[in-house]
């Protein structure tokens, strides 16, 4: 089953690939490692704002998760074409926006990790950090980077 | 001199290596680079909590910083099967649970990069940011993070 | 022209590199791959401190990211003998100390991003993050660390 088919299995319509914002590019690959930078969070199109601890839940929190890496799909989409050239997603940054009281930024990196999992199966079981920070850009609740196996 | 051998040196018992508390592993390898998921301080088999700045002192959290890099070598011996199977402890993102107003990050880290270099010699001496974050998964003081040639 | 042709066009003279100010190198390779440490902001060779959102505003946390980006430039000339051998800036982790109100990490981060792309041209086109964290060592306003392609 081609990643397509399994996208269409899930019920998945990717999102448009996202643009910069600032002076970086989106992926950058060096051998059959592509360094995807970090995605915030977006709701229609515009940067999901929250802190998690503050003004947010932890399952509002997953849920932005999930809708980062539907961002991260659209972005490895974009850059190679096609998502079966994905060999294995090896590493994410899950950077959650927090108060100095939320500790629960490992059930809110869940909701990208898990839909990862769901999408590329074996290929898609990854090492992680999960981390609570002051601040995003753009008051953004979340924040993945990834670094992939092409 | 193997690594084990090392160890014994040293007085080193290593523990039961951690298991993920959440959708992820404990590490994944590409090519010759094993990336190790972001390791959380524990004491007691429970997560070491606490903040620097707040509740904890720069020494204690060298002291979980060491227990650190203590779970590390423990993964990395699992998933390897020998730590001579490590040629160098290449990159660790050593994150620090603290206040605004705390900025010795970079001693709290020594206490997991002091026993890497003590353990593997000139195979242990590694690149390394030290950061201080709001918080980290399930409240705990410290985590680190490796990028390890194998 | 070379990397060092193109520093003259530009009027920039490199800083003397900066020494590690705990227990790592800053550097290590592997294989093609050059990990470049965590380098926080300076000041006449003092660490910048300062802390956006409180103390520092946008502006002057972009020139500090800036200067990072020198000392980065400063210690891969160190570490390479020369910048020609940089083949590609492959990502930017960038780390702006800040409140938890400040959400222009983005912006700061440009300080660096853009003065790599001004001297590297396309082969400085880099995969990033930009995120607020709690604290940086010495108090420091702006970390940033490097992969390199060499």
């Amino acid at each position: 089953m081609t990643t397509q088919d399994r996208l269409k299995e899930l019920g998945i319509t990717l999102p448009a690939a996202a643009r910069p914002v600032a002076a970086f590019v989106m992926t950058a690959q060096t051998g059959n490692l592509l360094f995807v930078s970090g995605h915030i969070a977006r709701k229609d199109l515009k940067p999901w704002v929250g802190q998690l601890g503050r003004n947010m839940a932890t399952a509002e929190g997953k849920a932005a998760a999930h809708a980062v890496a539907l961002d991260l799909l659209a972005t490895l989409n974009d850059a190679l074409g096609s998502l079966d050239k994905v060999r294995r997603i090896v590493k994410a940054l899950c950077l959650v926006n927090c108060t100095g009281e939320f500790n629960e930024q490992h059930l809110v990196a869940n909701g990208c990790s898990e839909l990862l999992v769901s999408v590329f199966g074996e290929r898609g079981a990854h090492a992680r950090s999960a981390i609570g920070v002051a601040q995003l850009p753009l008051g953004a609740c979340v924040e993945v980077e990834l670094i992939v196996e092409v």
